[in-house]
C-alpha cells in the first residue's frame, strides 16, 4: 500500500489516540484523508470531528438509548452499535483502518477489517492479548499489514527494518517504571489512587495509567510483541528505563543492538504507522520535539523488580499459559482497576485479586472468539464476586 | 554476494584491524576462508597467520632490502611491493577485500579491487578521507558495495537498513571525548604522550589513539560518514558518549532517531561487515561481550566542546573546503602526530601545525590519485619544515 492520500478509518475518534490520529491526518492534507469515524459516547466531540473532517462515513457505538437518540440528532445517517463499528472497519473506500478503540470493543471490527484487506494501524492492546492468535493467523490469510501504535512496539518495528526476524536473539522493551519505581513494597500498599494516576512520562487515560503504575501494562506490552513479532517469550525482556527516551530495543545473535528514541510523543508512532514506509518530515507540525541531546544528556536503566510489580509477572504467567488465560487476565484487570480506582481495593490488591481470578480459571485452549468473550465476561463477573465476598471483607 | 564461505583478501593482515579479522575467521570456518593475505613490516607474524590460513597468494610490502630479503625466505613465494598488494586486492578467487592497511598504503589496491568488482571491507580512513570522490565513483561504476569496518559507520549502516537516506535528517556519530574530554585549555597544553596514549575505551595503535585524543579521528570519521552515506556535511552531528556503548544513531525526518549498540568491540563491526547481509551468533565465540543492561545502567551525553578540540575544527573545515585539503589534512596530521610522539611539540601544537600547513596550501578540485599523493606528501613536507624553521626554535 504505498498510494497517497491514505484514505483512513477512525475506530474510536475521540479517545487519546484518536483525537491524536486527527492531529496527524491535519498536518498532512496531502497525505492523509478520513472516510469514517467511530466513536462511543464522546457525541459533541464526534460532531465536531465530523465537521472538520467531512467523513463519509460515521458511526456511534451508542451503549444506551439516550445515547442513540443524542448522536441521531447531533449527526443524521450516522450508523449505530457494532453494526456501525463493522461499516467502517470494512468500508470500500478505506486503506488503513486505526483501530483505537479501548477494551473489547475493537476485536470483532479490527477482525472483519483484516479480513477485509485493510491495513490495520493497531493502538488497542486487548486485540492481541486476548486474540493473538486468530488476529495474525487471520492478517496471515488475508495478506494485511498488522501495524503497531504504540511506542515501544514501533521501537521494535522500525529496529527490525532491513533485519531478519529469525536473527534477532532478544526483543527489549524499555519501561519508565512508572510513579511507583522507586516505592517500597509497603509503600505500594498504601498508594492513593491520586498517586497511581500521576505518570512521570506519558498523559494518559486512567484504566492505562494505573496499568502502568502495577506494571500489568508493559506484561501486556509484551504479549503484543510475541503475537506482532512472532518471537517466543523466553526472548522478550524488559528494562526500565525512567526517561522514556528509548522506546524499545532489538539484540541480534551477533551481539548488536539497535534501539529506536525520541522525546515522548504518540504523534510519531501514529503517524510512522500511517506513512509506511515513508517517513513524513515533522518539522514545522509541533507533533514531535526534536531530541536534543546536550538536554537529555543522561540515560538510565535498571532491572525490573517483579517481586514489588507482581501484575507483570502475572501477565507473562497468563501469556505462557496461553488459551483464554490472557482474556481472563484482561477482564480481570479491568475489574480489579475499577474497584480500586472507586477506593474500594488497594493498590497491591489489584495483583491479589487478578490472582485469584486467574486460580480459578477453567482455560481453553485456541478460544474462538465467543469463547474469548465469555472468559473475560467470568473473570470480571468472578473479580466482582471475589471482591464482594473475601476482599470487601477483609479490607473494610 | 551471498555465497558461503566467503573467500576474503586481507589487506593489513597483522595490524590491529588484520589481526581481529582473523579472530573472526577463524570462529567460522564454515562461512569464511582467507585467500590471499598481505601486510608490510611483522613478517614473523605474517608468517604464522600463513602456517594458519593457509592462503593461496601472500604479499609483503617490505619497504627496505633487508625486508626483502627476510620475506622471501620466510614465505616462499611471495609477492613483493605495491604489485603484490595489487595482486591480493584482484585475486580472481577472491569475493571480499578486507581494506586494513594504516595510511596511504591502501588507496591503489582499494581501487584497484573496486575496478575488479570485489566487494570492499573498508577500515583505512584516509582511503574516502582523501579519495572519497574517486572511490565512492568507482564502487557506483562497478556496482560494488563499500562496508564499513569501524563501529561509528557500521552503526549507521545498521541503522539505515530497511530505510530511505532521502529520509535522513542528520547522523549523529558518537565519541568517547578520549582521554581528554574534561581538561582544560591549560591542561591540554601540558598533556605527556603517556597520557594521550591512554585511551579509556578503546585499544589502538599509536597514531589513531593520538587521533582520538585531539579528536582529529572523529574530524577524519564524519569526513568518511560523508562519502559512505552521500549525506550533507552540516547534517552530520557529533555527541560526546563517554561510554561508547551507543557507536552511532541517525535521525530521520520524522523526528524518530535510531542508533546501535554494543559493547565496544571491533570484532562486531568486522563480522558484520563480512557476513552481511547475514549475522552470525556470536554466543561461544568470545567475540563479543553480551551487553548487560544492569550492569551498564548510564549512558551519557555531552556537546563537543571544539574550542578545546580544534583539530575536529580543522578537519571539518579541510572537509568543507574539499579539493586536496582534506589531502593535506592527513599529511600534516601523520607529521604531526609523529612529532607529538617523539616528544618534539606539544599536545596543542598538533592543531597548530595543521592549520598553518592547510593555510599554506594552494589546492586542485577533483584530485586524482598522483595529485591526491602528491598533496599528502607537499603536507608532510610542509609540516616537517614548519617545525624546524618556527616551532623548533619557539617550542625548545
Amino acid at each position: 500500500m504505498t498510494r497517497f492520500p491514505r484514505r483512513i478509518a477512525l475506530l474510536g475518534s475521540t479517545g487519546s489516540i484518536g483525537r491524536q490520529t486527527l492531529d496527524v491526518v491535519r498536518c498532512y492534507p496531502e497525505h492523509f484523508s478520513v472516510v469514517a469515524l467511530a466513536a462511543r459516547s464522546n457525541i459533541s466531540l464526534l460532531a465536531q470531528q465530523v465537521q472538520e473532517f467531512a467523513p463519509t462515513l460515521t458511526a456511534c457505538f451508542a451503549e444506551t438509548p439516550e445515547l442513540e437518540r443524542a448522536a441521531r440528532e447531533a449527526l443524521p445517517g450516522v450508523a449505530l452499535g457494532e453494526e456501525g463499528l463493522l461499516e467502517v472497519a470494512t468500508n470500500g473506500d478505506v486503506d488503513i483502518v486505526v483501530a483505537a478503540t479501548s477494551g473489547l470493543m475493537g476485536l470483532a471490527p479490527t477482525l472483519a477489517a483484516i479480513i477485509a484487506g485493510k491495513t490495520i494501524a493497531l493502538a488497542n492492546k486487548e486485540t492481541l492479548v486476548m486474540a493473538g492468535h486468530l488476529v495474525m493467523q487471520a492478517a496471515q490469510s488475508a495478506g494485511v499489514s498488522i501495524l503497531p501504535v504504540d511506542s515501544e512496539h514501533s521501537a521494535i518495528w522500525q529496529c527490525l527494518r532491513g533485519e531478519d526476524t529469525a536473527e534477532v536473539n532478544h526483543l527489549i522493551l524499555t519501561a519508565s517504571g512508572g510513579p511507583f519505581r522507586r516505592a517500597t513494597l509497603d509503600q505500594l500498599r498504601s498508594v492513593t489512587v491520586e498517586q497511581a494516576l500521576a505518570h512521570p512520562t506519558w498523559l494518559m487515560g486512567p484504566k492505562i495509567t494505573i496499568d502502568s503504575a502495577t506494571l500489568m501494562n508493559k506484561g501486556l506490552e509484551v504479549i503484543e510483541a510475541h503475537w506482532l513479532f512472532d518471537i517466543p517469550y523466553d526472548q522478550i525482556n524488559v528494562i526500565v528505563h525512567p526517561e522514556s527516551i528509548i522506546h524499545s530495543m532489538v539484540e541480534f545473535v551477533d551481539g548488536s543492538l539497535k534501539m529506536q528514541a525520541s522525546l515522548p510523543s504518540m504523534h510519531l508512532p501514529i503517524q510512522d504507522a500511517l506513512s509506511y514506509p515513508l517517513r513524513l518530515n515533522t518539522s514545522g507540525t509541533g507533533l514531535v520535539r526534536e531530541l536534543r541531546w546536550a538536554e537529555v544528556a543522561q540515560l538510565n536503566f535498571e532491572t525490573l523488580d517483579t517481586t514489588r510489580f507482581p501484575c507483570f509477572r502475572l501477565a507473562l504467567e497468563a501469556a505462557k499459559r496461553g488459551g483464554t488465560y490472557p482474556c481472563v487476565l484482561v477482564g480481570a484487570d479491568e475489574e480489579a482497576v475499577a474497584l480500586f480506582l472507586e477506593g474500594k481495593i488497594g493498590f497491591l490488591q489489584i495483583a491479589e485479586l487478578i490472582e485469584a481470578v486467574l486460580e480459578r480459571h477453567q482455560p481453553i485452549t485456541r478460544p474462538d472468539i465467543p469463547a474469548i468473550l465469555e472468559a473475560c465476561a467470568w473473570a470480571r463477573r468472578t473479580a466482582r464476586e471475589l471482591y464482594e465476598t473475601v476482599y470487601q471483607r477483609n479490607f473494610l
